[in-house]
């Protein structure tokens, strides 16, 4: 006859003649236990056909183990690159990854609630903001939050991100070093932190260099689209050298500079992008741009989550410049 | 006083003094309770702050509204945008994705308990592998599952694809309609079913147009530099045309060509790729490629998870050839 109702930790006990709250803590990586009780338990629920329920287990301790990612679309490839990267860390960490999509740009205070009902132990915001109040009420509740990406500049919410600001910055002495001294920046949308870093480290670094800004083009997105329009404004301002605020606007850009414009990069003008994703090493681009150091920001993000802490190497980790092509 | 305890679905109860289970049914979507008393409920869980827990939930309802997307990296492109638009699709339909990484080309048959102890309602698998077995025993135990661009032969498990042959079978036609006889095939990783079906019906088309096969080159798998590699292979074939068996190897390919080998595209070679992911559309590449039905794809997954039903009309989903300039 076949089992009307599933095997229990308390079916595993009686069958044993332990007590059940061993049973679980066997099933719990956390749970104090001797290995040969655990492997007698295993056993046990493998003969039985007992399946230790996850959801019912983060009841009782508290920690689902799940991660919830919160991200916009990925139309900007260097996401595509983060969630895969900390999709594959989450689970050798052995977390799972539950994602949320939040529109880019937007900010993610109205889906706490139902990540709350998820049981999410952690937060990790990425291509989405979130306010401080939010944020540290968050915290209070006893779960763990990192920002990854991006800050918030009137919070204590730990947050991992490159050297944005002295990024730019180098860009713009480069630039200089190499004879270019009128430059257009193209920008990324003004909502977000790392375009507001890059544009303050640019400016700064010209100012530093006696360097001109000839043109300013805004963009409403990080996407190839935006970029291949945008060129066309930085262009008209006839620079030696555009700094384009991320990789995919700067792809976008050279596509309509070369293509459209008729333009040798980089004989007739520089191009100079930000992230270093896959896309800018192809051939038919070697951009010129600013490494992020992807591996180490989702390692401290990480280690971070475990922690529940922040400390100062989270922030401002130095990048560098990966000269190719496009720069003369 | 701060409470110590959180607010419970019982304290709720008591306070308007009705029954706990009908609390319950008025935090479910689906649980029949009088709009009235619906309101009472959730005016009183504001007061009290009342937070329904949705996993505590999911254990009474054995509804959790989780929907497990099983994939591997995000190498190829094409997954970034399957994954960003099955999200969104799940989002509107009410759904939460949990994402579980699978190595590329392998199978998930490992991965089921830890998808049952996270107690997920519905499993999509895409970019991996599953055994018909293990489907059909994740079917028994009410859990719904689909087959994302992929199928398998021997089971009755829905599964949602293009017409990957006749796609295949239409590019050899048009390369012969257009007089290319001497063709060469980069084929996608053995084990997958995309490339199978793509191999099948590109050699029948070639059949029934008379045209030959001059060069057939294996790959490892769906990337980029996999595609430079392989072009080396087939061009010394000396083929009139190459067919790659998807868009970031013909991109790639589309790279070692014009570069590394100084030809022109089309006037030296042809070149063709499948699935019209973005990048395929740049100015720099303007690919002819098949066009896989992506947003058709994903609104027939969504709505087999919601009635765990197959139809005819989920596979073989008609596709369209995108012309562009690779083709001469």
């Amino acid at each position: 006859m076949k089992r009307a109702l599933p095997v229990t930790s308390r079916d595993i006990a009686r069958f044993l003649g332990v007590s059940q709250s061993m049973v679980s803590r066997a099933f719990d990586p956390a749970g104090k236990v001797s290995p040969a009780n655990r492997a007698r338990i295993m056993e046990a629920a493998e003969k039985l056909g007992y399946r230790p329920n996850a959801i019912a287990r983060s009841l009782s301790t508290r920690r689902s183990g799940i991660v919830a990612i919160v991200m916009g679309g990925m139309e900007n490839p260097f996401y595509s690159e983060v969630l895969d990267k900390l999709a594959a860390a989450l689970d050798l960490a052995g977390f799972r990854s539950l994602l949320f999509r939040a529109p880019p740009g937007q900010d993610v205070d109205g889906q706490l609630p139902a990540l709350r009902q998820y049981n999410v132990d952690a937060l990790i915001v990425a291509s989405a903001s979130i306010s401080s109040r939010i944020a540290e009420e968050w915290r209070r509740d006893s779960r763990r939050i990192v920002l990854f990406n991006r800050t918030i500049s009137d919070a204590d919410v730990p947050s991992v991100s490159c050297d944005n600001f002295g990024g730019a910055r180098d860009v713009a002495n480069m630039l200089a070093d190499r004879g270019h001294r009128r430059v257009a920046y193209v920008a990324g949308p003004r909502q977000t932190s790392t375009n507001r870093e890059r544009e303050a480290g640019f400016l700064a670094g010209l100012m530093g260099a006696g360097s001109s800004l000839v043109g300013r083009v805004d963009t409403a997105s990080y996407s190839f689209a935006e970029g291949f329009r945008a060129a066309e404004a930085a262009i008209a301002t006839k620079p030696d050298a555009i700094f384009f605020a991320n990789d995919i606007l700067a792809l976008g850009g050279m596509d309509y500079l070369r293509g459209t414009a008729g333009l040798s990069i980089p004989r007739d003008v520089s191009v100079v992008g930000f992230d270093d994703i896959a896309m800018a090493a192809w051939p038919s681009y070697l951009l010129t741009t600013v490494r992020q150091p992807l591996d180490r920001m989702v390692e401290l993000t990480i280690a971070s989550l475990e922690r529940d802490s922040a400390t100062k190497e989270m922030n401002n980790i130095p990048i560098e410049i990966v000269l190719r092509n496009t720069i003369s």
